[in-house]
C-alpha cells in the first residue's frame, strides 16, 4: 500500500504526537509519510512504540498520492505548501494559524462544530483549519454550558505549557531549570524571558494599538468563529508557565440564562471529550500533570461567582471553573486526527 | 541597649525576611530578638550580610521588654501568643490570618490605609494585622486606579509562588524538580499535588458550600476591609505555580467612572510602592523573577477589555493588567516592617 497520509512537520512536537496517535489508532506505518525540512530528511522518527518511519524532505514529490495531509508547521510554511497539497489531490488539515480566519475555511473542533465537516462545507477550500490550542481547550470546557444555558462571555487567564512553542522550548525549560538548580546563570534563548521557576506574559507579539498579544487575539477570534457567535465576549490574558505540555485556564463564564450549580454540573453528564475532576473535600482538581497525555479536557472547581447574588431558586449567571487540557493532544494533534477521521481519511 | 523588637517565627521564610529588612534599615542587631519554636532555639540566623542573632525559644520571657513584636507565625501560634505580647507591653504586628477580620484590629497596607495607624485606631487592640500576600499585592496594584476612578470590581487569577507555604515548600520545589529532571519519581510531601513542572488550585482548604478556597476567601474579605468597601466585587481564582518567591496576578478591573488608557497609565505617576513595566514593542512586562527581592509591586500589560466598546471620547470602564509582587516582601515582611516604622517602632 502506498502512503496516503502525509504528516508535514513530522519532527516537531505536534507532528510527533500526530504520528503517535495515528499509530495508536492502528493506521499501518506503510500508509504514513513523515515529511519535514531538508535538515531532518533521512532521520527516523518513532511511529508507535515499535516502529519508525524515515523522514522525507518537503517537496512536491513528498505530497504526491496523498489523500490527507496533516500540516504541523508554522504559518509561513503552511501558507506556501497547503495549497500545493490541495493541488496534489489531498484534503489538508492545517494546525497553523495561516487559514483559520479565512471565510472559505472551516475551523473545527469535532465535538463542537463537526457538522461543518459532515455538511461538506469544509470542502470548499479543501483545507480544514485546526484551532489554536488555548481556544480549543477553552471551548471544549465551555461547550456543554453553551448548549445548556448559552454563554454570553468569559474572562480567562491561561497558564500555558512551553510545548506550544515547540520541542526547543521544552528543552530550554529542562536545561535552564537544571542550570538554575546548579546555581548557574541561565540566559534564555528560545523565549525572551527566563522560564525556569518563572513565568511571563505570552511570547507572541503584542499589538501596539490594542495591547493584545497574538495568542489572545487568536482566542477571541477563533472562539467566535467556532461557536458562530461574533458577539461573544472573550477577555483573555495569556501567560506562559514552567510546565511541559498541558495548558491550564482559570475561567469566569457568564451564561445567557441563569443556572444552579447542580444544573451546571449536570451539563457535563455525557459530554464527549470532557471530564469533571471536582473533589472539594480532597482538594483534587484538574492539573496539567493530570491532563498530560490524556485525550479528555479536564474541568473542575465549578463554583458560583462569590459576588453574584443568586435568585430565589438558587440560580445565577456567572460561574468560575478551572480547566486543564493537553496542548499537544486536544490542543493540536488529537483534534487534527479527529478531523481527518471524521472525514473518513484515516480508516 | 536591650532588645525592643521581637521577631517571632524568626527561622521561617517571612521571619528571615523581616530580619533582613530590619538589618538593611540600619536597626542594630542588639535591638532585635529572634524567637522561634523550641526546636530552633540556640540556632544562629542571619541578621544582614555580616551578622547573626541567636534564636530564643518562644516563652513569656522572650517577649519581656518588647515595644514591638512582629509575628511571622501561623494563625494558631499567633492566636495564643499575640495577646501575651500585648500583655507584656508590645504593639503587635501579626502576619497571620488570626486577627485580620476582627472589628477592633486594623488591617493595614501603609500606602493605602496607613492613616488608620496615624489616627491611633490600631491601638484599640494593640494588634495590627498584616494582610494576606495576594490581597496586599493586588490592592497595591489597583489602589492608584481606585483613587483616580473608583473600582467597582475585579476578576483575578493568581500565579502564586511556593514561598507562601514556607521554606519547606521552597525546598520541595527545588528537590522535586531535581528528581524529575533525573527521571526519578517525585512524590509530594508539603503539597497535596506534585509541584515540579506542574501547578494546582491553591492548597488551602476548599469550603464545601461556596467552593471557595481559603486564599480566595481571604482576598475577598481583606480587600473589602482594607478599602473600606463591603460591596466591592472580587472574583478570585488562586493557583499555586512552580515559582519560588513572587506572586503574579492577571486582573480584569472594572472602574466606577470610565477612563482612557492614557488616563489609566497616568494614575500610576508618582504612586508609591508601584512601578509600571509595560513595553509592548519588546514584550517586557512584570514577571515573578523581576519582582523577587524588590520592594515595588510591578504592574504592566495595561490594556482595555477587548470586548468593551469605548465611548466617543475613548473612555471605557474595564481594563486588564498583569501584576507581580514579592510574596515575602510587600506580601509579608516588608509590609509588616513598614507598619512598625509608621508607628515609630523601628527608628
Amino acid at each position: 500500500m502506498s502512503a496516503d497520509i502525509v504528516v508535514v512537520g513530522a519532527t516537531g512536537a505536534v507532528g510527533l504526537e500526530v504520528l503517535s496517535i495515528l499509530a495508536a489508532r492502528g493506521v499501518a506505518a506503510a500508509r504514513v509519510r513523515g515529511v519535514a525540512s531538508d535538515r531532518s530528511a533521512g532521520k527516523p522518527v518513532p511511529y508507535g512504540p515499535n516502529a519508525t518511519i524515515t523522514v522525507e524532505p518537503l517537496a512536491d514529490s513528498s505530497l504526491a498520492g496523498a489523500r490527507c495531509a496533516i500540516f504541523a508547521t508554522d504559518a509561513a510554511v503552511s501558507r506556501a505548501w497547503c495549497p500545493k497539497a490541495v493541488g496534489a489531490g489531498a484534503v489538508v488539515i492545517d494546525n497553523s494559524s495561516a487559514f483559520r480566519m479565512d471565510r472559505d475555511v472551516s475551523l473545527v473542533v469535532p465535538e463542537i462544530n463537526g457538522d461543518e465537516l459532515a455538511a461538506g462545507e469544509s470542502h470548499r477550500a479543501r483545507i480544514i483549519a485546526n484551532p489554536n490550542c488555548s481556544a480549543a481547550i477553552l471551548l471544549m470546557a465551555l461547550d456543554p454550558l453553551r448548549r445548556a444555558f448559552g454563554v454570553e462571555g468569559v474572562v480567562v487567564a491561561t497558564y500555558q505549557a512551553v510545548s506550544g512553542a515547540g520541542i526547543a522550548a521544552m528543552d530550554e525549560l529542562r536545561t535552564q531549570t537544571s542550570r538554575v538548580l546548579a546555581g548557574e546563570n541561565a540566559s534564555p534563548s528560545v523565549f525572551h524571558e527566563p522560564i525556569a521557576f518563572n513565568l511571563f506574559s505570552h511570547d507572541s507579539a503584542v499589538d501596539p494599538e490594542s495591547g493584545l498579544n497574538g495568542e489572545e487575539r487568536k482566542i477571541i477570534d477563533e472562539c467566535r468563529k467556532i461557536w458562530g457567535d461574533p458577539g461573544l465576549r472573550v477577555t483573555p490574558t495569556c501567560v506562559r508557565v514552567p510546565v511541559l505540555r498541558a495548558h491550564t485556564q482559570a475561567a469566569t463564564v457568564t451564561l445567557r440564562t441563569p443556572a444552579t450549580i447542580d444544573a451546571l454540573r449536570g451539563a457535563y453528564d455525557g459530554a464527549k471529550g470532557v471530564r469533571v475532576i471536582d473533589d472539594r473535600a480532597a482538594n483534587r482538581f484538574p492539573t496539567p500533570l493530570k491532563a498530560a497525555g490524556v485525550d479528555d479536557v479536564l474541568v473542575g472547581r465549578l463554583r458560583p461567582d462569590p459576588c453574584e447574588r443568586a435568585d430565589p431558586d438558587g440560580r445565577l449567571r456567572t460561574f468560575c471553573l478551572l480547566i486543564a487540557g493537553d496542548q499537544l493532544r486536544k490542543g493540536a494533534a488529537l483534534n487534527a486526527v479527529q478531523i481527518a477521521d471524521a472525514l473518513g481519511l484515516v480508516r
